[in-house]
């Protein structure tokens, strides 16, 4: 198959690399980059030598960012010419748009890079939902804020230590708020619960991030037996449906709280299947190269996967009901149960458990309390770890 | 597509069921059973109905065992039927056979029950080397196992106590020597080894079980931050490979040693995607007939797959070179060093580790101590356990 790259950066370099290292049936015709950027004789600099080329059948996007990619995308897809991305952004942002011209002008349109870079896990949705509805689905599916997490866990390092690694390493972009205000993971949540439950997911969805999760908190959930994760949570339930991104404090005895440095982990529950789960390299040049090859290869031997262009199911964020923290030095919000006080050793902030909210109430009241004080640090908690707070906050029920 | 199913106990009553409420395109037309086991119009005792019958254009074995199942898909093959099965058994001890006779009838033969139950392990092997080489694999793919370990680590049952637990559950057969000597785990590995690398994997390869790993060998692991496991391990490397089934020390910080009562967790290594892992349910009538579905979906699709039919790569087992622990109550095995004596509390056999085995190796030292103490237990080391191995036995190097 002959295909043309837009964008040659680190994922299309990799793409680039792997093509032409390893899968020799997968041509690359040309690559549209920034004056400059490569020196190749394949490159160009205006799409329109790819858009109009008629041999070039799929055009595969690693550039990021909305615009021009979209209209760069929509031109491709009106041409008759398959779409592989790796833009997570720009599918969230899209997405309808995208599937309605890939099905009128019937070519593929392939997203497994946009979620879990090379771990295999829009290909494990769709194939579970061969058989079974996929109900839920939840994962670590950002690698840098994995990584902070881990090296604050295990090294003792403070926040603004472990992004400073994580950037030096080139985990983190100079600005870390797609990162650390979880707007990554929630593109590629509302991309993954839109495979999974075959209705398009709303764009608002809850998102909470890690911004403001300190050592000492760590320590104080450390002391309980929890870690912490930055998590994609979406569930499915009698036609209505909930999606949310946020950190949830998890049982240290979960998968979850072993995931080591920038690696992902991404969990469905099927009705037949159980519970399955993925894990793998979420990021890097050839991980994420690997998953665009793996879609070309589908597309090559004819593949047309057709996802959700309607919102089909109802928004209910109740489903997504559970327990939430607050680490905070505002005042107690209404109903709340002190978990440590200021006073609890290396704590700075009073930690707070508010026990029935869903993500929707939970954005709010954090938004309330991050009114006063701006360094607020909200998380739910798994049903695993709540398990153990009747007795830690000496609930009568 | 029209299908047969020979066996209709746990495994095949799963797959009946989902094919009837799940997948209508799969249409079950006879049950070969024994007589009295089910009562259903589909039921036959004589697998003549079901090899003499043009309609039915694939078999789904899952009777387990050698004999009859051998035979009986040695005649469906040869007369033209596609066969899918879950028996680990006669796919390892006949791997090359029915692969030779599916291509000479140009039928699909499909194995992903057979190896990880619900996990879609086979699947994902044979995904990945359509752009990478898989250079090793390993896992945790015997559930019964793994719950025996996970219960005495984690509410402190003996042994025996575990087994009576997990037999009472119907995790573990009346007589439990397949899963806990790991001859089930050999059987997966055989397979997952030749569909990884390509190259038929030999039968008689190392492997040690589980039988005599008790609670104080736990304890005094877990005191210096291990865990063990029984595990699958392969891996090949420049026209050489080896495989093994043996208890593995991890750290506790490996995703390994947080896998909970009777899954699964498989783990491949590709150039390009790196570390892939794939969690899930190895075992049960809805897990384990859903691969079997998945296969038949596939089957269904014209898919078939061809797996290798000769060894092409060369035996080595000092690919898989590591440090071994041995428990024993025999005589300090030669070059040993002592890493807890009888003396430690709840020890009730010393600890040696060996440094610079090969499973072979390994596995002939085994039997030597064993001759002289039966209750030997013997497990290597993960690269990970053994980083700490140098300080711990005041190692000069």
């Amino acid at each position: 198959m002959r295909i043309a790259l837009l964008g040659c950066g680190t994922v299309g370099g990799g793409v680039l690399r792997i093509c032409r290292e390893r899968v020799p049936e997968l041509e690359v015709r040309r690559i549209l980059t920034l004056p400059g950027e490569l020196d190749d004789p394949l490159v160009t600099h205006d799409v329109d030598d790819i858009i109009s080329d008629p041999s070039i059948e799929c055009v595969v996007e690693a550039m990021g960012g909305i615009e021009p990619a979209h209209g760069f995308l929509v031109r491709a897809l009106e041409a008759g010419k398959s779409v592989v991305t790796a833009n997570k952004a720009v599918v969230a942002a899209h997405f309808a748009e995208f599937m309605g011209l890939a099905e009128k002008h019937d070519v593929a349109f392939k997203i497994e890079a946009t979620s879990g870079g090379g771990v295999p896990w829009i290909a494990g949705i769709e194939k579970a939902r061969r058989v079974d509805d996929v109900t839920e689905l939840s994962g670590i599916l950002n690698g840098t804020s994995n990584y902070l997490i881990d090296s604050m866990e295990r090294s003792g390092k403070g926040f603004d230590e472990a992004l400073s690694r994580a950037q030096a390493l080139g985990y983190a972009e100079a600005d870390p708020s797609a990162d650390i205000d979880g707007i990554d993971v929630k593109n590629k949540t509302i991309i993954s619960a839109t495979v999974a439950f075959g209705s398009l997911c709303r764009r608002d969805i809850p998102c909470l991030g890690i911004r403001h999760l300190t050592k000492p908190i760590l320590d104080a959930l450390e002391a309980r037996g929890w870690s912490v994760r930055l998590l994609a949570r979406a569930r499915q339930d009698s036609g209505r449906y909930a999606a949310c991104v946020e950190p949830v404090v998890l049982s240290r005895a979960s998968e979850e709280a072993h995931v080591p440095t920038n690696f992902n982990l991404a969990t469905l529950v099927g009705q037949t299947v159980g519970e399955l789960k993925f894990f793998g390299q979420g990021a890097g040049a050839l991980p994420t190269g690997n998953a665009i090859v793996q879609d070309l290869l589908d597309v090559a031997a004819g593949e047309k996967p057709r996802y959700a262009t309607e919102e089909m199911l109802e928004w209910d964020p109740a489903l997504l009901g559970a327990a939430y923290l607050f680490a905070t030095n505002a005042a107690a919000p209404e109903g709340a149960h002190l978990l440590a006080s200021t006073d609890e050793c290396g704590v700075e902030k009073a930690l707070y458990v508010v026990l029935g909210l869903d993500p929707s109430h939970a954005s709010a009241l954090f938004e309330e309390l991050a009114a006063l004080d701006p360094t607020t640090f909200a998380a739910s908690f798994s049903a695993e770890a709540a398990a153990s707070l009747e007795t830690l906050l000496s609930l009568d029920r």
